[in-house]
């Protein structure tokens, strides 16, 4: 066993933000029903997205009147009512600048089903003033204290052509430098940062170019974005992609070399970086986001991402959305941590677990990390991502005298909706029955046992069965038994039974 | 194996009605969410209990003016917001005519903490006269067509002296006829009985003597009403009782020796008989009701008892109930279903897994009951009330093909919330997280399983632990598997792991 | 006075069928909020609208997998989604059978902001194995009893070349034929019926080729449907319309007319005709729609259309609609019942008056219409569609003595949130407490008073503003004052005072 | 018009605390809809009542075991349930120490139908040891600083003989020193007060005598406490008493006194006094309550009170009371803001609308007050406790422009449900449209108009009915109109009608 970095702070901020299919989807109902499901039992605190500009939320209007004279107007109608419903659910946005309304756009290339536009603006004008309006009404409707408080990253993935036209670096510096700006001529405190890159071979050079445009420049910058997938060499099959993932050791150290990237250059040393999407992998229609193997891997991830990063969304919440097109199954291997129908994922409870995990770093390893509450209790996160049993042996510092130790388990038989859908036949419509023995089916084992510390130590052995995620609460057991009660024995049959 | 008794449909009335603490208590928003959460996934079609006419219910109002007249009002503020309550949750009450209000009663005996009043009116016409009343009232807010459908008994357990002031059987016979013939009066077709009687020495006497008085004198009677309870010799300590149970067979035996007393009467041959009240041990901090033991005990009477009876009824729903003061921890061995704080005792499973039991009887013995629902699938019941493991093999006529079985779990490890409650520390308040980590072990395990039939016949062998109850759904499975999309190996780490 | 027409029940189906945005919308979060709403105050029993087959429900896939084999499978999580929220809310949908999938279509011509294709499909077979499989589906999940119970409209407006490519009659008659049959080849029990035409010119000369043709042809045809709108010649200023509106005597007759075409075919005679949409404008952005005026007019529909119609769906309970794209007001001549923010417009109070409206007629002329209900009461609706305020005199039989009448009124100051909105600005935006008092303002008044009837008549004097609607609840009046109780001069202050 | 004092701020903490029936009741369903109702749209800060250590809370628990011996034990299930209750919806707890357990009782006085002792402990020791075990309990559960801002105040009215045995004061001072110790010896932090008394004669006196103690013995003392009732000579008929009310400046003059009586102690100068009972009349029964006049009376006391007093509590929030035993009618005098069934009396519009009097006070008079909020928006309020119809005319400072006046009225005709209820023959028990009727009558009147400020004045013109209370906001107008959107003429019939 690894000795115990006792006196740090777990660097947690799996809470900070999620993901979320596009903007226009949060006006749909089981959207928002996923959306409370999530905030009610997990809490995010920022949420991610594409679409704030796509045409159907309907922003960006421009008529013709009977003289031919153009009118400019902006409709918050949608975004009101999505942000509200952001508000609502105790969420801000991480607002991401993007795509092109058709009617201001350069160029026709689309991406996703939903059909984004991913070209410049053809008036650079129009795409500023259209930022400077979206901020100013939003002031005017959340207050400035409250909007300053919204990070903001310049559109997503340039590095891309399908998501950037040709991927073109100069264009994006320019887009970055006229949309920072744009922020900052109404809102200076808010704070802008990208470039939003996801992984790749160009995603480091890509980081590297644009610090130094910024540092060479003076562009407005407050942090730097990227995104982290697992997913390796993929295959397809109908609409199906398969793909093995990386050990998080990797993607982990994807993110501490971005920190060190950063970090060489003086004037942005220790400034922060958001992984602004991670997942397994980056296609809506690989099996393995709904598998208790992911909720595993994600474990693994968010044991060690806070040590570099600032924060690092998962993409996505929920499982209402559309880029490869709408789901015809409720499991199809979506990204959401909730499936359609409002059913939770193994991957959820990951996060669920993690939620408790502030305090102090006392123990850490590739498998395991075990922190110290403010109340006193102790809290630890086990993971297998590997296909074979594994044990795992603590020793963690605790008063001496009796502890309750409260075990849940996400395992093939626990948390697993996948499977008794599977056997169910994999059925695309579910009957009411089908529905609620799968969300029964969807809760952690659950179960409690009473250890004793001894000389300020308590000695925990878990097995984490394979791909399983097991979490343990441990508390401080002080009795109130009543007066006559007495607990063993209760529940047992009478003794010629037994006999 | 026993051989399946092939035609017959099971006679199972477990959700005909269930038990509930006095009226006055149904005011109580606790009360009210404990019978929401057990109609939501149970559903029960009728609720009785005591306490209609106590003061706390304050229907019966006599006042004297200025000049000393006497001014009788009835006030029905407090019975409408119960029925109403009542409706909304799907429910008819099944009517008991008692305790007898202060101001009207003949003497000064009470029972229970909450002092219901267990003597003879004073002056029986008032007495009709508020049964008339009240049954007016309930007519007019109602509809005689819905109030007609209400059962009505007769007082409660009146050969036990602390109900009934002497166990008079003679005033008892009086009341019944008064009180009988003014339901009659207003609603003639409303259904009365009796003698609502409690289970010991007296019991069949009292029933013989009821029937051969309805039969000489005429008295309307529509249904037979009495109680049954498990409990052998009591022991207390503090609070707390304790007590060794009997088998199923025995109580079972109770319910058949009454059906055959009734039927013995040529005038009463086939009437109802309703057990208005039944339950493991008859006293309200009895721990063993809390335990999943309590759960495997009512499986075997919920197995049988529908046979000789038309109705029984589990005493009670939930545990707001103050017959002995209120409790003061969540566990402490209350009759409920449900324990305060809205957590699920393993009972709650026994009653769900029964409410699916609807069908033809496919095979039935002492630990097991199997049937075939409309819908073609087939559910099973198992349960063991013994300290031991115990194995169930059934063959089941199907269709040849692929089923899935879904197995759900009451055992000591799973919807076992007691246990838990225990290792925590018994604690008298429970802190959220606690709160929710029982709600969370409250729920049976879940698996599912293919299972393959041949020669129409499906083989389910079943392993059943110590005091468990478990339930299995079996459905025709047929896929609807998308194209592209493989199941095996989903959620497999790749294979330089596997290796 | 006229002579009440005493022995008839009064022909009301204003609740039968309810209008509504395209089916994608009824994804969304606000509307299913609006919906609720209306659902629960009025209550229709069917809901129509466009969009079945249209992109955004996602229903037609066509895939071509690696060999370039083509795949058609159907996708129907949209589908349950909506179709379940409407069952939830009480309501059967009235299927229209349009608009045409891209993927299936013939051309490229479409309507409306949200591009609905309106081109004939490209392979007829297609069309009506799309038709048969959805028919398949919504058996599979709502059971045939249920989805027998439905009807079915083929397409909507084909006599309207925006609605139709060419508004191609010849082509119609074989969409109709195609669609007729594949839904009674599936369902014979299901009802269909066309031609779904809108009114002007064109309207009548269709019905009748359309009859002409199923009685020629025997295609099938259950019941026959149009459209009315009450809008005259139209000017636009902005993306708002204006236009006077005639008086609904013009209307009703426009539907006498029908109804006297469908019965001169004696194979159709006494065949039901639905109006399966009407309104003021037929235009999304007409101000009119918001208005009292226009609550006054509809009133005055829901008077007579009964008499010829077995039902006339209002378009549309809410604005959640983006025909001519998303509204940036609040307010903006949206066809809603409810505006964008739960407002209730004028015309929702009509439908909820109309609601009550059940019995037997006891007096209509053309400002007024009175029934007397099952449970006794007198109920009354009178209306004003013009400028001036109006007197309305009626003598209703009624035993004699105290009844109590309570008056609910829309007019300028009540029930008309516009006038707030407009005097707090047309913000377009609302602030928590706008929106507040915009609710608030959105109630009709309500008055009682106490009439006395005499010689088995009671006289009611009524007021109308100018553009008014009221209603009159009339209840036979008992009194239960309480011993002691007196309510003259409750609430005034002290006799110095009074003096 | 007086001249406004313009610079200070208008001292409003009619918010900061409301009655509450006995705290057992608070278990009930209705109450906690009642107080919800209350809580969303007014939203107190406290909450004071009766009954903490009444026995149906089942706080004080003392059992004999098998050998005589005596267990003390303190149950806090229930008190639990209230607490969370109280908390969830925003609100601390206002504690009053009483009344006396039975069980710890010296005598057997009670009062109320809900018979509390109101006699001193039999042992001073017990009752510390029990307030000393319930704030101990507390801090368990919410914690110690969340409990440090709960005020404490010791027993109620013990100047009445009905409620402390002899209206003895040294006995008084007895148990105000033993529980102001009791709790300071747990908590130093917890505020507490004295002496609770009601209004009338031996009032002053007792206030001295108790601020005498305080300072000569040191006894710890943070707070003032007294009631305030205006009714006057009672006269009873049946259950109900009638009474004339006195002149609001006649209370506010008592608030004075006190005020200065407490100033006089230099000790205690400035020391706040709570007036933790207030009302119209004292009694439940009392049909004023219901009435407009009432919420006009209240409306004179909120605009005055907070000069001299930190808080003045309205007895009570609903009607779920029971102190003259349980009412049989919706509207009985009780003292709540909202009727049983959830309707709102006139008085909680009273309080709704004070709620939004926060800010700078530009004018009051003995009919009127005005702020400028912090938005700058001005709000008005304006009572009339006369029979005659008022005018008021008031200049505010305001710049120049448009201004929208929204104006919302209690009156005869508005908000008074009473009305209704007896105009529909006072019903004891309500069918639902009568509820829903009462409820749609239970709404102020909501109108608008435009207004305009000239030379930084703003006219504003009331009449203001007999007994009714207005209030009026000010917002400055600026408009929004959108490209086209004109509304005059919008909703009138065209020019031919007109015509």
């Amino acid at each position: 066993m690894q000795k115990p970095n006792q006196s740090a702070q777990f660097q947690n901020h799996a809470l900070f933000c999620i993901g979320t299919g596009r903007m226009g989807l949060a006006l749909q109902k089981e959207y928002q029903e996923q959306l409370r499901l999530v905030q009610q039992e997990i809490g995010f605190s920022h949420i991610r997205g594409h679409g704030l500009f796509c045409d159907d939320m309907a922003i960006y209007q421009c008529r013709k009147d009977e003289n031919g004279a153009e009118h400019t107007e902006y409709n918050f109608t949608y975004l009101d009512r999505v942000m509200d419903s952001y508000q609502e659910n105790g969420l801000r946005p991480f607002l991401e600048l993007g795509f092109m309304p058709k009617k201001m756009a350069r160029g026709a290339q689309t991406i996703f089903y939903w059909q984004g536009n991913t070209t410049p603006p053809a008036d650079y004008d129009k795409w500023a003033a259209l930022i400077r309006a979206t901020i100013m009404h939003l002031i005017g409707r959340y207050g400035r204290e409250e909007v300053a408080a919204w990070p903001v990253e310049v559109w997503n993935e340039p590095n891309l052509p399908g998501f950037w036209e040709n991927a073109d670096q100069q264009e994006y510096l320019r887009l970055y430098d006229v949309s920072a700006r744009a922020v900052k001529d109404v809102l200076p405190e808010m704070r802008v940062g990208g470039p939003a890159v996801c992984g790749g071979g160009s995603c480091m050079p890509w980081i590297r170019a644009f610090l130094e445009h910024c540092r060479d420049t003076g562009a407005p910058l407050d942090f730097v974005t990227r995104h982290i997938y697992m997913g390796q060499q993929p295959s397809h099959e109908g609409r199906y992609l398969y793909q093995e993932m990386c050990d998080p050791a990797y993607s982990i150290h994807e993110a501490e070399e971005t920190r060190e990237l950063i970090d060489s250059f003086p004037e942005f040393r220790g400034m922060e970086l958001h992984i602004t999407e991670f997942n397994t992998s980056y296609n809506p229609f690989c099996p393995t986001h709904d598998t208790v193997y992911n909720a595993a891997l994600i474990a693994g991830m968010l044991a060690r991402l806070g040590d570099t990063c600032a924060s690092y969304s998962y993409w996505t919440f929920g499982d209402v959305f559309e880029e490869q097109g709408v789901p015809a199954r409720p499991f199809h291997g979506g990204f959401g941590l909730v499936a359609n129908g409002l059913i939770k994922k193994p991957t959820y409870w990951t996060f669920r677990f993690f939620k408790d995990m502030q305090g102090e770093l006392l123990h850490r390893d590739e498998n395991c990390v075990a922190v110290r509450a403010k109340d006193g209790s102790l809290r630890v996160i086990a993971w297998n991502t590997k296909a074979e049993e594994k044990e795992c042996d603590l020793s963690l510092p605790a008063e001496d005298g009796e502890w309750t130790a409260v075990f849940r388990t996400v395992d093939e038989n626990h948390a697993n909706p996948l499977k008794l859908w599977h056997d169910l036949g994999e059925p695309a419509s579910l009957t009411a029955e089908q529905l609620s023995l799968l969300r029964a089916a969807a809760v952690p084992g659950t179960e409690s046992r009473i250890l004793t510390a001894e000389k300020n130590t308590l000695n925990l052995h878990l097995s984490i069965g394979k791909c399983a995620v097991r979490a343990v609460c441990l508390t401080k057991r002080t009795t109130e038994t009543e007066r006559g009660y007495r607990y063993p024995g209760i529940g047992l049959p009478d003794k010629e039974d037994k006999q």
